[in-house]
């Protein structure tokens, strides 16, 4: 089965909001095998609507449209979906009871406007919406399904997980898909191309290998479409396994699985704990380990030293070694990762210093400039970077090659 | 003048990554008055892309293409793109000088897959890309312009940055466009629209108000085009003024700021300082703050006490009462909070410790309990929630809910 999301609503189009619920639906729809075949954002004008609509009912049998359900004027989206199917929208008393229910669990008048919020669409059906006052609606139509969900990530998740999918699992899907992915770290994408050439010359026509690359690891994903899933299966193993055995000891994953899980999971299995002592990553470090489940098992803690007071008071950082070195220096962030291990009790250290920018650079340390430093079981490890002018890449870029030092450094002392 | 911007990769559609390409090109075109029609996601399809370039070219002027110039054989855009324009590739021997220059600089032979990079559209012009090995194109072709930009986003924001957004300064525009923002917190979507309804309906045609809801703060977008600018900012500016005053103090800013900026632009104004004590925000409170540019001014640090022995050693939680109540407890949260002023030396301090998921539930505290506490000038004020199951969202919404419960006791305590 074919699908295609359109998001709707002028905050994407101006910028205003980054649409992450569009590669939410895509993960969500992919054990289906349904394939996203075009995710299109449109504003909230009605025939912009329309003109999505009918484009994208040509190329899919799912259409699903996110946004626009609002009460307020800027949301046409249901009156817009009434025309489309020459329908009219008539107002659903057991939504309406809901609506009025979530007011007056706040203590709060329903204001007039949310009325509206009950009115659905009379060709289909209510995917009543138990995390908000707009509901979702599904719509079989000339062949195709609609689905129309709100555009707010928690309601649209929680309407995507317990109405669309179970009913979506009814139908049987046309084309399948198999997948495998192999997670590389500290090989260069074009590196790892030349390496698995001949392998990926000869895959046959109906495989595809594809390069996921991101700073300091490249993803690999290998599928294949067709009608005997089994089969599938089986010949994109048998290649992915190929992949592997030619890739060696850069495969540190071959789940779908981010380079976090994957530490959290390695110093999980050996009882090894970590904790960050961070100034200019502010905390990203330990945010994207905890945003992750089962965090809690090898994470100990974090001190964002962002205050020089912070690095002394907390972490132990020598004042003689602010002074003579500054806070961005190869001294400063030996004693920040020893002080993190010791006062947070953790096996592992990271710790970050650096000019994040724009502001704060200086001739010699211009901004971009940062040191990092991971403390292990029998060495602390440095390194100074030289990245660019942009603050958020800097955080970024300064996380993912920490993590990447950690990596290295934990599986050098693998035993000790 | 009309843009669209069209995503080219398989790996948005599978939902492997975000686009956050798009928004930041919406953000940049918006001060040029280049409005976005339409973002479109497609596959490396050749007939997909083939079809994305014309259907775009109807309805825009300007076509900014992301994605798929990288060395593999997945990245199809440039021999796609010939073929839309009848046109060849031709060797740019300059960027090939560039492409080696950058294999030489770390140390490395160059594969030869990388040749190929050096291969530019014959009836175009390069936009050189220092930051990466990916030339971007420029195209004037049959009244529109496209512009061919590498996905990964370092590269693309700094080719749009000084190479794409500099020659579309010397075009001139067709339509104008004129924006205002309004931040409010502690309003809810509807409630807000009953308040401004009568404003809202008087508003002339050409002006339009859009909702920007997000948890516990909306943003209002007044906007109008035309061809005669300053007649439309002054009608905007007007117009927006109009609902200020209408609103009153839930107004907390009237520029295009994110409520962090609004924070750290008031406690850097009133000199007042902040540190953070997260247990299941892990840093993100931390992260939300740093990441803009001038926190340092106000921001001390962070400690992120995931383990007890974090909460005790660094913060000074006294062991009964964890014993005794917990660490999702208000008393922990209370002890926290005044432990990272104290040891981090700051006038406020926030402090979160919640059962973020989907693991670690109890009868009494099910997954979602979440107390947030914040130490002031004069008192510490703290609160309970129960959010949902969702452990993303559980960490957001504890975030949102903590600046938000901080911004409100900084207010209170002003003047003291």
């Amino acid at each position: 089965m074919k699908a295609e999301i359109i998001t709707i609503g002028d905050e994407i189009l101006l910028g205003q909001i980054v649409d992450s619920n569009s590669a939410w639906i895509a993960q969500a729809l992919l054990p289906l095998q349904i394939q996203i075949e075009q995710i299109t954002s449109i504003s909230d004008r009605q025939e912009h609507i329309l003109e999505a609509l009918q484009t994208a009912a040509q190329r899919a049998d799912l259409i699903i449209c996110t946004g626009g359900l609002g009460p307020t004027k800027d949301d046409v989206t249901k009156h817009t979906a009434a025309a489309y199917f020459q329908t009219s929208l008539v107002r659903n008393e057991e939504v309406l009871e809901h609506v009025r229910g979530i007011f007056a669990k706040f203590n709060r008048t329903m204001p007039d406007i949310n009325m509206g919020q009950a009115d659905v669409l009379a060709n289909g059906e209510v995917l009543f919406n138990d995390w908000g006052t707009a509901p979702g609606m599904w719509v079989a139509h000339e062949g195709k399904i609609y689905v129309f969900l709100p555009g707010v990530p928690f309601e649209m998740k929680n309407l995507m997980s317990h109405r669309v999918i179970p009913k979506l699992k009814a139908y049987p899907s046309l084309a399948k898909i198999a997948i495998r992915y192999i997670l590389t770290v500290g090989i260069g994408e074009s590196h790892l191309a030349e390496q698995i050439a001949d392998i990926e010359n000869a895959f046959p026509a109906h495989l595809h290998l594809a390069y996921l690359p991101k700073i300091g690891m490249v993803r690999l994903r290998v599928s294949a479409s067709g009608t005997d899933l089994a089969h599938l299966e089986e010949e994109v193993e048998q290649h992915t396994q190929q992949l592997i055995e030619r890739i060696g000891p850069a495969v540190v994953a071959r789940e779908d699985l981010s380079f976090e899980e994957v530490i959290i999971r390695a110093f999980s299995e050996d009882q090894v704990t970590l904790a960050t002592a961070e100034s200019c990553t502010g905390g990203n470090i330990a945010r994207l380990i905890t945003e992750i489940a089962g965090a809690s098992q090898m994470f100990q803690g974090a001190v964002v030293a962002y205050a020089n007071s912070a690095k002394m008071q907390v972490l132990g950082v020598a004042e003689e070694t602010l002074v003579n070195h500054g806070a961005v220096s190869e001294e400063t962030v030996i004693q920040m990762a020893q002080g993190a291990q010791q006062v947070l009790g953790a096996t592992y250290a990271i710790a970050t210093s650096g000019i994040a920018g724009p502001g704060g650079g200086s001739p010699e340390k211009p901004v971009g400039t940062v040191w990092v430093a991971i403390a292990g079981k029998n060495e602390t490890i440095t390194k100074r970077f030289q990245f660019h002018q942009d603050r958020l890449i800097n955080i970024e870029r300064t996380s993912t090659q920490a993590l990447l030092m950690l990596w290295n450094l934990f599986q050098k002392e693998k035993g000790f």
